[in-house]
């Protein structure tokens, strides 16, 4: 009898006595061996003996890694694009802030009548320079030129934070359209990053979605008893927002009802409904 | 009898009654009235009865103002442009750290193997582009391009930094060169920072200036008996860098001494001896 045995190393041809007689394709052996019969399980632990040669091992070894690197490189996901892009977003925001703070402070040495609410609106008026003061000092020009270097940065910066917005909306269309539809892309992007990833997003209930986010005040109602908290992300989605105080509980529920449903659609490649969706989140709302 | 009284408003002389006959300036005043006597002390009090009337409060109020905005204004000093200057930098270094480590994260999911420790060097490869990887993902244009602008944002922050270091020198060139000479930018101008401008700093005693941005060891020092601090800021001197560690106690102290004296040497304008100061420490150092 010849046995036929296939591991990652390739197909093999035992003898009775379970030792290698040849190795190929599993094709081109069948044809060699016409009456080559598959390895019986009873007879597998045995055969194994034969693979503990130094040679075998070392081509398991290099396979493996092989493999290992495949399925590494193949493991990179829209998802974990995603949840960096969000993430530096966060950060960008951050970071914008505490340099205009910065600005403010440094500016305002030179033109301290300044004061415009708006960071963004003020980055620019110091890029535009123009000043009407009776308190700022008369700086020269290399001390405003130094801040305005500053703003210049600053004003870069939160164009970046708009470029990764459209980035993330471009990945999304593709990846997760009904989630962007109904969330938009930065809502729809942080709960992918709290959610770990579309998949496991669309296979939490609905009730875990809307307090996505709110996680610290979920655990304190539980150890303490304090309030539990009505929704977390969801707070700063627009439907939440335009809810009334006293039912955005309510809303964020029901739009965490139909975010699911979008996890669910975009993760199954379920077609397209989140317009649907809204428009029925829109009417129950109003 | 006539008397002439000199307040913010300008000059005045007033009658026997203490009822004002006439204003202007002194030199005018004392041509015009020629035996002008400057008015007592004893009658200033009812004097001042005067400016009561509507007319000279708005003038009071409108001068105290104008002053106000001209001490305010004369009130920035290099010490401020410097304090900012060198907050930004150090908020630059965090800022650059924490993108740094977002972009290793990132770029991580595309070209694994890229492990650089110097941040600036591992920017200008991810800028660069190459990559040989057996493990990342092969991910499209559109992906990496968006890495990239991060990676060239984090170049500009770090030139910028660079910037604000030259920007530095050329202020404290001509505001403290010893201290610059001696500390250079960076310290010298954390040293400023922490001394709260030149003068307090000039008029600190050099044990004070040795612990300078130690003061959580001190205080902990202070209340728990814990060991003190030796250095704080200083410990970053290239002079007590180059020491053995069982004497940088002893070097902090010594080039603690001579920034003091550059200091007040700076802060009285008294010449240049910083180089001197440099060359007596690196021989009793070495």
């Amino acid at each position: 009898m010849k046995y036929l045995f296939t591991s990652i190393l390739g197909s093999f041809v035992f003898d009775d006595h379970l030792s290698i007689i040849d190795e190929g394709t599993e094709k081109t052996l069948s044809k060699k061996y016409p009456q080559l019969i598959p390895l019986p399980p009873k007879k597998v632990p045995p055969a194994l003996g034969a693979f503990k040669e130094q040679k075998y091992r070392r081509q398991f070894y290099k396979k493996n890694v092989e493999l290992t690197k495949k399925a590494v490189k193949g493991s990179v996901s829209e998802d974990q694009l995603i949840i960096q892009t969000i993430a530096n977003i966060d950060e960008l925001d951050k970071i914008c802030n505490v340099l205009t703070k910065r600005l403010r402070e440094w500016y305002g040495l030179y033109y301290p009548e300044l004061r415009v609410g708006n960071n963004e609106k003020y980055v620019e008026l110091v890029l535009e320079g123009k000043r009407r003061t009776a308190m700022g000092a008369d700086l020269g020009k290399v001390h405003v030129e130094e801040m305005k270097t500053l703003a210049n940065e600053i004003q870069r910066l939160m164009r970046l934070r708009k470029t990764h917005e459209s980035y993330l909306k471009t990945v999304m269309e593709a990846y997760c359209p009904n989630l962007l539809e109904l969330a938009g892309a930065t809502i729809g992007a942080k709960l992918l990053e709290r959610g770990k990833g579309l998949k496991h997003l669309a296979l939490l209930p609905a009730s875990t979605i809307q307090l996505l986010g709110a996680e610290k005040a979920l655990f304190r109602h539980l150890k303490t008893g304090a309030k539990g908290p009505k929704f977390g992300i969801l707070y700063h989605h627009q439907l939440v927002q335009k809810a009334k105080p006293s039912v955005r509980g309510k809303a964020a529920r029901m739009v965490a009802d139909k975010l699911s449903l979008c996890a669910r659609l975009d993760y199954f490649k379920g077609g397209s409904k989140a317009k649907e969706y809204r428009k029925e989140l829109e009417e129950k709302l109003r």
